[in-house]
Parts: structure tokens; sequence; C-alpha cells
């Protein structure tokens, strides 16, 4: 037995066989004896590459021993393997030839924190979001050319509460697909994992409830069995793959297992901030916008009893963890099942109560149809707190928030707000909070300034009341051929340094939807050009919402969109990736400088 | 025992019971042994008003005992009912205060064809698509004012396979919300249903399946019960209202009960289009675009065997019968499970096979984190057909295919098509599968006029070959003050008229993404205004996009963008829905000039 290590590593620790094997070749060289060894080092060696790099950590050491069994026995890349979700990925990224580069992992230019297919050849599939890999493996069964093959998917019971994961076994079972799903069961999403499927995953009733759930279901079953146990994990699953058809090994694992503190706190450790080999204290001058989200939440809930909030499996990302406290039973964690979390919101605001759904944006892509045929169709009154939305950073372009505004803006009866300022994010949330209708808050990832304080330029003028479709003029210029900067959210800090560097107009837009077209009226008369700027896709976003309105107007002015550019996003920093896409101060300045030579050019 | 019906009733029936029953309140009056008694009326009536207005028969036939059975027991609309997927409310609505207004049926201003808030106290919430009904019924529960009330939900199998309905089961065990889910198990979808769960809920191997899943879940269960034996059903439902908790009733039904030839072929009988009481054939001239789709597929799959074509439960409406027919393991039907299929085609792609996804555009809403995520992201080869873009006529507001364009624009790699014609969209689809990467071709319900067509005007042009990103010119003008039609998609037809009408240009777009700037510059040069066409909302859809293009252009001009406007569109023929909102012949025309005038004015 090897023991539980309970420091991370602050120099590469020595891993004499781990050294030894650069990629699965090396690995199934090795005897079975060998491989407890290998666990330990990968372990090693895998908190010390993220204790450097900040990154996954809890689901990457509860499958060190289910990575190695898996590539040991299977013939990867040949066979398939897909883990659901990539936050468990880090050990099959060192096992597969990568080990090299974990300490670029999640920066520029660097390692990706999910499996991705440009990465690797034994990346079979980009998996950010939870619950897609069953059907991607059927998928890949089906069109497979290789009929022997062993084709594998490894989903966490967290994700298999996500409703697409259901589907996809439900057509598995229906095609007698050749292929094994490992369900690795620790009882927890980021946060711990909720409903009547863990509890049956559990079997409290012993009634065999899995085994026979996934047998009538037409799946061969087996577990479950303990999957740090390298040996009787090996035989389970050599076991299976000798069968046919649609197959399904349940083990149980521990969320950061092998290293002490994260054994004890899970959720604490799903992942760890980049730490300085000589820790830093992480000073924080104001508070994120998803804190301002989460001290709003609770103000409004204490003088109002109505207020029901909804996440799906998200509360401490969203800011919810001092609103679960205070009031347990007026959260509704639904798990990792964003369809669900949305419809259940209509669900309430049909008996008079004010739903409030803390959501990320790249999750909210998954309760769209909810959203239209639910809520905007029928009107509903709830509200939207979309946290993440723009980008960001080291997650790269599966969860950038890149496209809400453009989905959103299309909708019937949706308020569509953009703070740029926790004093702005306040009202606004309580702007759409008393509004009769749906309406929909958008933030980013990080900090939010306070408009209150006084450092902050134009900081009182952010503290104006919220009107409906009003923005709010920061910085006006008469001059001729003057440009109107035209701000949609959380990029103002930025805005207004080009602005005064540009000596042009600047405009706190507050509302994508209603625009506040008195103003843009207002700005048509006096300027030569306007220039939206936004953290979103150039395309349909709020600069597209302009665009829609200048060519309604007689003698329209040229726009120049400062957004995202039409491709995946990179992964990086947040500042590293807006810097990418042209949204840095610097980058910023100088695109509009050069527009607006061509603006004026003959 | 009531006789089966085997002909529609040409007049109105002689329901003596029946007409003693206008609401919940006279129903309540009537003993139990009256019961059968209306229920062979109901059908009665069902079938005649069915007969003259079209819409959905032959699940409203199977759920005529439970029907009556729950507004009987149940002290509706205190207590909510919920009806998932609203085909099967039409006796509802019938014992629910608006039999006399079942002649008005799917009409515009008339009785919607799913349960609507707007149109009765008793619809409790709106449902179109399907396995809603567990999340709004959870969030009614929990969100009552009334904890003693008892909510149903009412479910089918089909339904019961959309991963959101297994999200809301999982949640609704975790918190036992005490609250009534009924499974009309009649083995079908639209066709007939599919998969595990089909087989699970069969319980083909004896295990007592269901019975042991639902209880280990949480749920107290129920069933099977025969769903047309009203004593037994009644039983069984006055038996599990008096239990607290989440509840679980299994039925089985018969889809069409009660209506031989429906019996006999319940996917035949689903809807009914509208017959005349002197049946008339229906002819058409041309093909359905759904047909061109069918037609198209087969041929690219005898030539290609990469293909393999995707339909969420929808072959028959997709035009997939031939395919299904002639290359039937090349056919998967996914059941109703939008979220599964497309990330299915992406593992697919994976694997180098040429996915083509047959979906509506309102039931790829559902799809769209996967879309994004798993196949745009990613920059995987597939093929989406999207049909029932548009306005879709009967269905309404829930089916409208009204925003694809502007949750699709957004996404990078994705090439966007909108053909004018069958030849067209033969050409696009052909285009679209040869193109490396994800490309979508939408197009709308009804007849696709046939370029070749000797009595088609441009005909000959329609024909000239697909190329990436190129318009096509129909007509041009050359006189001072132009306007330009920028036509994208298929209305066509009328815009020609429209064309020749206002003498204007006239350019067939084809691609919304990526736009023809080239040609938008030459016409740009030689028009003092542009007008966009498209069967979508006129938010982020094709205008948006040409108006994103002009503003970023020197003295832009101005653009009407005619398409839908931003609300819920009422449900009518789809001419008719298609006039409300501005898309007719004469009113396209008459916007037009209107606007020109106001163009020209100092």
């Amino acid at each position: 037995m090897f023991p539980v290590i309970l420091k991370i590593p602050q120099q590469r620790p020595t891993t004499i066989l781990f050294d030894q094997v650069d990629g699965v070749v090396d690995l199934r060289k090795l005897s079975l004896p060998q491989l407890p060894q290998l666990a330990y080092e990968l372990r090693l060696a895998l908190l010390y590459s993220v204790g450097r790099t900040g990154g996954h950590l809890g689901a990457g050491l509860g499958v060190i021993e289910l990575t190695i069994a898996l590539h040991y026995l299977l013939d990867t890349p040949n066979d398939r393997l897909i883990w659901d979700v990539g936050h468990q990925a880090y050990p099959h990224k060192m096992l597969t030839g990568r080990k090299q580069d974990m300490l670029s992992m999640r920066q520029i230019g660097g390692l990706a924190p999910f499996p991705k297919r440009d990465e690797s050849l034994f990346d079979t599939f980009g998996v950010g979001h939870a619950s897609t890999s069953i059907s991607a493996l059927l998928g890949m069964v089906l069109a497979s050319k290789n009929p022997l093959a062993c084709h594998v998917a490894v989903i966490g019971d967290g994700a298999l509460t996500g409703g697409m994961a259901f589907e996809a076994l439900n057509h598995m079972a229906h095609c007698q697909a050749n292929a094994l799903i490992i369900v690795n069961d620790n009882d927890m999403a980021i946060d711990e994992n909720l409903g009547g499927l863990a509890t049956f995953l559990d079997d409290h009733y012993g009634h065999g409830g899995p085994s026979q759930w996934f047998t009538a279901l037409g799946f061969t079953y087996r577990g479950p069995v303990d999957g740090h146990d390298l040996p009787q994990l090996m035989a389970a699953i050599s076991g299976l793959l000798s069968l046919s058809g649609p197959k399904l090994l349940h083990i149980h694992t521990l969320k950061g297992k092998g290293y002490g503190p994260a054994e004890l706190d899970p959720v604490g450790y799903h992942a760890l901030a980049k730490i300085d080999p000589i820790a830093k204290v992480i000073t924080r001058k104001w508070l994120t916008y998803a804190q301002v989200f989460g001290a709003w939440v609770c103000d409004q809930a204490r003088i109002d009893d109505r207020l029901m909030a909804i996440t799906p499996a998200m509360a401490g990302g969203s800011g919810l963890e001092p609103f679960a406290k205070e009031f347990a039973a007026r959260l509704f964690d639904v798990a990792i099942a964003e369809q669900h979390a949305i419809t259940l919101a209509a669900g309430m605001a049909c008996e008079g109560a004010k739903p409030v759904v803390a959501i990320y944006s790249t999750f909210l892509q998954r309760g769209y149809d909810q959203l239209i045929h639910d809520i905007a169709l029928q009107n509903l009154d709830i509200l939207l707190a979309i946290d993440r939305a723009g980008v960001v950073g080291e997650d790269g372009a599966t969860h950038t928030g890149a496209y809400d505004l453009a989905f959103l803006r299309c909708l019937p009866n949706l308020l569509i707000m953009v703070p740029s300022s926790a004093s702005e994010t306040r009202a606004m949330l309580s702007f759409g909070y008393a509004y009769q209708g749906p309406a929909a808050v958008r933030y980013p990832r990080g900090e939010a300034y306070e408009g209150a304080d006084k450092g902050v330029t134009y900081g009182a003028a952010l503290l104006a009341p919220v009107e409906l479709g009003r923005g709010l003029v920061l910085r006006t210029v008469d001059k001729p051929n003057a440009i109107a900067i035209l701000n949609f959210g959380a990029l103002l800090d930025r805005a207004v340094n080009v602005a005064e560097a540009l000596n042009t107009t600047l405009i706190d837009m507050r509302f994508v939807k209603p625009l506040d077209e008195n103003l843009l009226q207002q700005l048509l008369g006096c300027h030569s050009g306007f220039v939206t700027i936004e953290d979103h896709s150039c395309i349909g976003g709020a600069g597209s919402a302009v665009s829609e309105w200048l060519v309604q107007q007689k003698n329209p002015v040229m726009l120049l969109c400062l957004g995202h550019e039409d491709i995946a996003l990179p992964h990086g920093s947040r500042e590293q990736v807006l810097h990418h896409t042209g949204l840095s101060e610097t980058t910023m300045t100088a695109k509009i400088e050069a527009w607006h030579v061509q603006l004026l050019a003959e």
C-alpha cells in the first residue's frame, strides 16, 4: 500500500517508474504488479503539475487507477476512449505522450484543460460540458470500420443526471451496440451529487436497483467495484470487454483519492487556482460578479419570500453559497439538468413565485428550447442571472459565453441587460426582478468594479437608477467627425480609457434589448461613426442590434463592432484571450484609430 | 360495452349525455355508471370535430377515459393538470368549457391545438414540445400555496425518452414532491416508440423493472393498469392521490382507441389534414420540401455508403420514409432525443461517416448546445437538413422555426444555406454534404416549386450551380434610386411578384453564411436601398447579417427587413400567419412602397 499524500510537492517529485512511461506503449510493457507503484507516482506528478499550473485536481486523482487500467487493457487510440467532462482527463494526458507539457496546462498555446481532438489522437472527442460521452461513443460505434474494437466511455454519476446521457442510454440499448460504459460513481458532480439517481445508484433500498434497471434496459451490468483496487478493476473491465453488446460497469471512486486534503474536502479541491511555489495570497480589490449576485439574491430574498433560486449544479460557482446557508429551503439545486432548471422555473412562475435562475452562459445553451418554449413564448416572470458571459479564460472555447446575446435577442418578451460594474449589476438584477416578464442580466467571470468607489472614472454616473431601455451618457465630445463608443457590459473599464485616449463620446448602453433608440438618434446627429464594444461574438450580438437599428435610419453612419472573432477562441487567461480576440485596451485603441482614419479618408 | 366507431361522423352526432356537460362542474354531477356513456359520446364528438377541422386525433382518442377520470376526481383547475405535448388535450378542452369552439380549432383566432395559458384557466401550461410536463409540474408543486392540492402530469412513454423528463424525475425524487405522474404507455411517439425505455416499460425481462426502478428512485409506483377501463383507472388514481410524496401511475392505452381505422394504423391517424365533408382529393403541383429532401437523401445514399441519416422521432414528417425502406440499416431514429441526435452525429463524423441530421427548426433548439459544443467548435463534417423553418401554420408559435438563423449565424465554421426552390434544395444539400465541415440547409413546411418547371419565373436561373457564398442575380434594374430585394429562401415565389410589380432588382441570396459580400458591394454602388425577405424573425436573421455588413461600408444605404415581428406568432394556416406577420405578397409590396417613399423624401 502506498501512503496518502499530504502535501502538494513544491519540487518535481521523484517518479522512477513513471519516468519510463512516455506513452501507452511503455505502459503496456509494465508488469501488473508494477501498476500500483505507477499509480502512486502518477498521483505525485499530477499534484505537482496542477500545483504549479492550477486546474482540475479532484476528478483526476479519482481516476488514476481507471486511467491506467483502460490504457493498459485497451488498444487506444484504435479503441476509442471518451472521458465525459474533461476534468478527469489530466492523467489520461500524462499517459498519452503529454506529460512533458503538463506545465503548459490551460495557458495560451499550451495543453487544453479538456480532451481536444486537435491535440492528440488519444483525445477522441472534445468534452467540456457534461453528459455527452455516451452519444459520442454510440456514434463512433455505429460508424466504426472496426466492429471488433472495444470502445469505452467513462461518465460520472454527476454527468449521468444530464438528460442527454439518458437519451443515449435508451438509444444504445435499442441498437445493442458493442461498447462499454463505465459509470464512475463518486457521489459528486462539482458539488455533491443530488437526486433520485444517486439514491438509485447507491441502492439504499437494497433491491439491486442499478443491476436490474440496466439489465432490463438491455445492458450487461457489472458492479459496483472499487475503482481504486487495480486487480479487481482490471478483472471487471477485461471480463466485460470479452462480451458483445452494450455493457455497463459501475465503479466507486473517491474524488481527490490519495491526496489527504482533497479526500476530506472534494468540493474545495475540485480545482486549484494557480499557486506560486512560494504561496501568495490572492488579493482582490473588488468582489467578483458572482459574489455581487450572491449578495444581491440574499438581500432580495430577505424582503420578498416569493424569491426562489435555481441552479443546475453550480451553487458555488454562481455565488449562491451564502444563499444556500440562509435560505436552504428556497434554493433548488437540480443537478446537471439545465433543461429541467429552466422549465422548473417556468412552473414556479405559473404559481406566482419569483424564480431566479443562476446559470452560466455556456450552460444556458442547453436550456435554450425551454427558454423559448416555456418562458419567452409564455411571457413568464423569471429572472436569468447569466454568469460567465463572454471570455472565461482557461476553460477555453467550450466554456466561453460567446453566443448568448445572439440567441437571446431574437426571443419575444425578453429583456436583456449588460451591467458594467457591481453597482449596475445590483441595480439591474433588482430591475429585472421587479419587471413583469422574463429578464436576463449577463455578466462575465471575474471582478466587477464598484461604481461607488472614488477611484472609478464615471463611478458616480454608474449609480444612476436603471430605467427601461435607457443608456447612460458618460462622456460627450463636440467636435467634427466625432466617434461615439457604445459600451455594452463589463469591458467598460477599458472602454473608458480608450474613450479618454481617443477623445470620443462614451455611452454605457446598459440594455441590449430594448435598445435606447432615442439616445442613438441623438448621437447619430452629431457623430460620424459608432463603435460598439461587447464581450460576445460580433455576429448577432449588441453590435448587430445597433446595426439593425442604424440601417433603418436616414443617413446611417458606419459602425465598428469590437467583439469576438468568428472562431473557436483559444484557452489562456481571460486577459490573454481578450487580447487575442482584439478586446484589450491597446488593440481596441489601435483598431478604432485605424478605422477612424479610413472613415475620414476620401 | 360501446361499439368501436368505424366512420368519422359527417354530421354532428347525437350525444345526449355529453350535451349536458359544459364543464367540469357538470361532469362531476354525473354518476360513475354514466361515465362510459360519456366516453363513447366524447369520442364521437371528437371524431366529428377533428374530421371537420383536421388536427391531432389518435392521442386524444387514447386518453378519453383518462381525461374524464382526472377531471372527475381532481379539483381542476385548482389542482393543476399538465398534459405533456398538447396532442392529447382535445378531450380536455372539450370537457373544460370549450366544446362549442372545437370547430375553430387551429384556425386563426380559434382554439389552439395545444393547451395555452391565455385560453383557459384549465390550461395550466403551454405544451407543444415533448417532455416538459414533469419539470413544469414540479415547479408548480414547489411554488404552490396549496400544499394539499393534487397536481398531476400526464406524459406519454414517447415523451419520457426526452432527457429533460428524466432530469425532472431525478429532481422530483430528490424533493419528494407531493404530486402524481401518469405515464400513458401506448408504445408510440408520433411514430412507434423506440429504445431501451420502451423495452423496460414493457418489462419483457419479467423483473418487475418499472416497479422496482421507480420505487428505487423514490416514487410510489402503481401499474400497469388498463387506461380504458374506467373503474380500474379511477380506483388507481384515487388510491395514489390519497398518498403523499412522488407517485407514478403506469397505464396502458391504445392510440386511436375506439375508432377502428386509427386502432389499426395509429401512425397514419396521428393527425388528420383538414377534410371537407365531401372528401376532396388534395392536389399538389409540386413536391413538399420534405419530399425533396427525402428523395435527395436516397439518391445520395446510393452513391455514398458513408451517408447515415439521423432523425429524432420524425422520420415520416422529415420525408425519410423512402430512405427507411431502402436503407433501414443506415437510418437512426433516436426517439424524442434531440440532444443525443446531434452528438450521435458528431461521434459518427469522428469515424469518417457522413451523418445527415433531419430535424425541424423548432426541435433543433433542443440540440443547440450540442451543435455548438460537439459540432461547430470541433468543425465536424455533418449536414443539417432543417425542416419546418419559418412559419408552420396550425401548430402555432411553439412550433414556428423563427430563430434558427439567429442562433446559427453566430457559430463558427457553420455554413448556412436557404433554398428557394426544389432544385436549389437538392443542389444545396449536395453542396453541404460535399463541404468539409458543418453545413445547414433550412427550408419551410410546404411545397417547393420546381426551378426546372417552365411556369416558374426565373426557373432556369435557379438551376445555376451552387457556389460557396455566391448569390444569384435574377433581375436588375438600372434607374435612379433603385431598390434591391435580397431574398433569403422560400418566400422567393412572392418576392418575384413584388420585384416585378415594383420594378426592383431581385437577388436570390442562397447563403446566409457566408454572405455574398462581392455581390452586395456591386449592388451598393447602384441602389439607394436594400430590402431583405426571410421567413424568420427580423432580429438576428438574414436581414441582420446584411445590416452588419452594410454598416461596415462607406455610405451605407437604408435597409428594410421583411420578416417576422418580434412576437409569439398566432396559429392559423401558413398563409394566414405569413400575412399576419407582413409576409404576404400584398403586405410586402405595400410596405416596400411606403418605405421607398420615405427613403426618397427630403
